[in-house]
């Protein structure tokens, strides 16, 4: 009965855990759609809502590392139940990493504004949809351990890195031809990158539900060593 | 007696930990002087060492990850002690991703090869040193409990915005005024960015440093509202 008791307990803590994390998703997510919003709109006011917006995702974080701590401190998970509770530690700090860069997009805007148009910014609203569904169905598989979702966004991220070299390609031609643009095709280099970057993170998370879901890592080499790279 | 030995024992792998810790930032230090030298040089083969070194981080990394769950599994730290070991979780992830950095500098060096010379890149050196510098400092300041060296730390990171926001400008007039070099200087923007990253990263360390050795967060607002910044 004391031992049924302890595991509702933990049970209901690490609930608690995975709706924080379900919650920085959302934000994260709309924090993307509403910076390159900002950015293709060049509207500095949305702008700043997301830059403003980020504070909350730190807050969350914070509230995850708390009970996370609360959590091992009083229930003292074992073995698997452990291991969640590190998992989602980990996951709130990437999450949160996704908000930030997100947060730098919007960060640019005001740079962008008033500098003339610039054709390679029409290819980034597409490019952040990717990410953006990348960042959804990671959180989506994290919520149901959903381990074939975790492969697919695994998969998609080559997509999301041709675009981004496709477009480094396009602004670095842009900027020759167009010398007057280029410090703004320069802050779009760096958004072409955050994209990116996003992109990394959400495949990083997908293979921590793959691990968690089926006991065994990621196998293929490609994807290994491209998630090792920057972050 | 019986708790005299537990606490030993915890003792000895707190002490384990931060060793572990420790080659890790010595690690990341060689990481960045080499990445940069290759890139200076354009010393392709040493790049590639540099990349390939970057897996024994990765390693150390997982190393600290399943000491640290093994340490909140057998020992069971309460309050202090459970703080201890979650701070060693996260510096080991922020230090890695340093790692990562240098990683990325030095792929670089393959796309600047055989493509002129270009006059930025003189200051890379000396950017890369502040930066160094930092690591190096904020790993003995952990490893010292020093809160006045984590300090200095901070207060340096400023020093390396200024040289990056320097250097942006002029890479971007550079760029304008050689329009052949513009994807070189291209690349050198993303190793201005990485060396910048790692400022940042140094001072979030020194932060959790500070907090660890006074209880107390660092306050001026400038400083956290930086460290918030992108990932």
């Amino acid at each position: 009965m004391a031992e049924n008791h302890t595991v509702k307990a933990f049970d209901e803590d690490i609930s608690k855990l995975r709706g924080l994390i379900a919650e920085m998703g959302g934000l994260a997510e709309v924090a993307i759609a509403d910076a390159v919003d900002a950015l293709s709109r060049r509207d500095e006011a949305k702008a700043q809502l997301v830059v403003a917006a980020d504070a909350k995702l730190d807050a969350l974080e914070a509230e995850v590392d708390q009970l996370a701590i609360r959590i091992i401190a009083l229930r003292a998970p074992m073995a698997d139940d452990l291991r969640d509770v590190i998992a989602a530690l980990k996951i709130s700090g990437v999450v949160e990493r996704i908000g930030d860069y997100a947060k730098n997009i919007a960060k640019r805007v005001k740079e962008l504004n008033s500098k003339g148009s610039i054709e390679p910014l029409t290819l980034i609203p597409a490019m952040a949809d990717i990410a953006q569904g990348m960042v959804r169905d990671v959180l989506n598989a994290y919520a149901a351990r959903d381990s074939q979702l975790a492969m697919e966004v695994i998969a998609r991220d080559e997509k999301l890195d041709n675009f981004y070299n496709s477009l480094f390609r396009n602004l670095v031609s842009h900027m020759m031809e167009n010398p007057a643009t280029i410090s703004t095709a320069a802050h779009l280099l760096f958004v072409a990158r955050n994209l990116e970057r996003i992109g990394d993170h959400a495949t990083n998370v997908a293979e921590m539900v793959y691990y968690a879901a089926t006991g065994s890592y990621f196998t293929d080499r490609t994807v290994q060593v491209r998630i090792e790279d920057d972050e």
